[in-house]
């Protein structure tokens, strides 16, 4: 049985509104998204200020550590509490929940994190992104599960449920979007969790977050995102278990490699009825075959 | 009389061809951006590895130092070497040249960097960008040219250049670009540099950089960028002396907030003859005045 994480639930606004003015001179009233400073606290250390949209900033905190592999399960999560008076989230380890001892101390970690945060990877992002320096080291260990399959049927009930979801962008653009769609079951094709923010890494991060939390497997998922398809975004997809990598954009070199290296079945400019499989063609099935050469 | 810094020339090849297949199931061949690890190293020391298209590298890792405040002046650099057989950069400081010494051990920095290192701020970008810190800090000290005057003209002829100009965008997509232009002189209106990269932020810092090898000053210059307008472009953006900002994307409230704080001129949401300013509307001409009520 897991052990279930107390968490706050401390959303920001996610829009306000500023007045522009037009070409032609006249006032227009405009949405604009939200983008807060969230600092990161484990056992009382502080690792990081995220600049987000603040959507969900438990789930991103958990996102954050899993992805950056400050901690290894979500069993090691006590609490994760987010307090919008100080920017910040406290998130308590288990460890010292239970003994007062924090996490730090009791594994003797910090000599590991100090030589992960002295070679740090600044990632593609949009901008410089860190990661502590190994995620590459640790591509090669990743299994997908060798059976799991996505029809082209699946893929259009994605893009299409995608396109019709209320979402932020719509109203002020400047996000990105992520999407964890189910691939098995009566949900099959269906959105589990859709989150925004600023930042297309957090949004990523914030639904690595929400799995642990909630328990679910990645195996039989799909992932959706509005952001380009870099080496990073490969790395989590892979990290989250995920077979199926979908995006409304294009790829980059690195991020190519990667899939075809890990076995992902990655597809990029999904727009419409529109897509270009580019990698892990043995895990998709067609509705029909082509009959053009 | 500036210093000159001593720069290879080793962009790497941008794009790649790789074989995709369609919703027909047909072949295509598809351009995608190239994507590279590049360690920098100033004076021996590692810093980070930051994910790039490569096209500008020595551009970028000068940028990357100036935006960071790692480095103060460009006369502080003597040479800058691209080495793509083991993906990295080296950063030579005039003090090592001259002296012997590292900048390092010179300047007795190394405490006050592990102090900013330790309260790494990781920004917007797409993703999690790092920043030292510090940059909130400085907002409040920078001063934009008051006289500085941006005409409808003008912001015309930037956003129809930047359209017309050639671009990996346009083969690959997967990248931001970001340009620099004159806003005085017989080149009013044109491109000065253009620069694109897989992460925005890395664009940004390419053209910080290639303005302080060129000696450039940012007071009679427009920056536009396709990327959004989050608090850490704008406050790139101030931090290269620039008064005037546009996007073809959107922006977020803390980039509002800043830019209106700055005295920014920002402008988003450029696209053909539409436009809509958000701050320092002082400092912007129309054209003509609207009858528009």
């Amino acid at each position: 049985m897991r052990n279930t994480i107390e968490v706050t639930h401390a959303a920001r606004p996610v829009t306000y509104t500023v007045d522009a003015s037009n070409e032609r001179g006249e006032t227009v009233p405009t949405a604009i998204a939200g983008e807060h400073a969230l600092t990161l606290y484990l056992d009382k250390r502080e690792l990081v200020t995220l600049m987000t949209l603040g959507a969900a900033p438990e789930s991103l905190a958990i996102g954050y550590l899993r992805n950056q592999r400050i901690v290894r399960s979500a069993d090691e999560l006590a609490a994760v509490q987010v307090d919008w008076d100080v920017d910040s989230v406290a998130i308590t380890s288990r460890t010292l929940q239970q003994t007062g001892i924090t996490i730090w101390e009791q594994r003797d970690r910090q000599q590991e994190l100090e030589r992960k945060m002295g070679r740090r990877t600044v990632t593609t992002g949009c901008g410089q992104g860190t990661v502590f320096g190994d995620l590459m080291d640790e591509i090669d260990t990743i299994q997908l599960p060798a059976s799991a399959m996505l029809s082209e049927e699946v893929l259009y009930s994605v893009m299409d449920r995608v396109r019709r979801h209320e979402s932020i962008y719509k109203v002020a653009g400047a996000v990105h979007g992520c999407a964890l769609c189910a691939n098995s079951g009566e949900q099959r094709g269906e959105i589990l969790n859709f989150v925004e923010d600023v930042g297309r890494h957090n949004a990523v991060d914030a639904i690595a977050g929400w799995m642990w939390q909630q328990g679910v497997d990645g195996a039989d998922k799909i992932f959706y995102t509005t952001g380009r398809l870099t080496s990073e975004m490969v790395i989590k997809c892979a990290q989250m278990g995920i077979p199926f990598l979908l995006s409304r954009s294009g790829l980059t070199h690195m991020g190519h490699q990667i899939a075809t290296r890990i076995g992902i079945t990655m597809i990029g400019r999904c727009q419409g009825k529109h897509y270009l499989l580019f990698s892990g063609a043995e895990r998709f099935v067609r509705l029909q075959t082509s009959t053009i050469a």
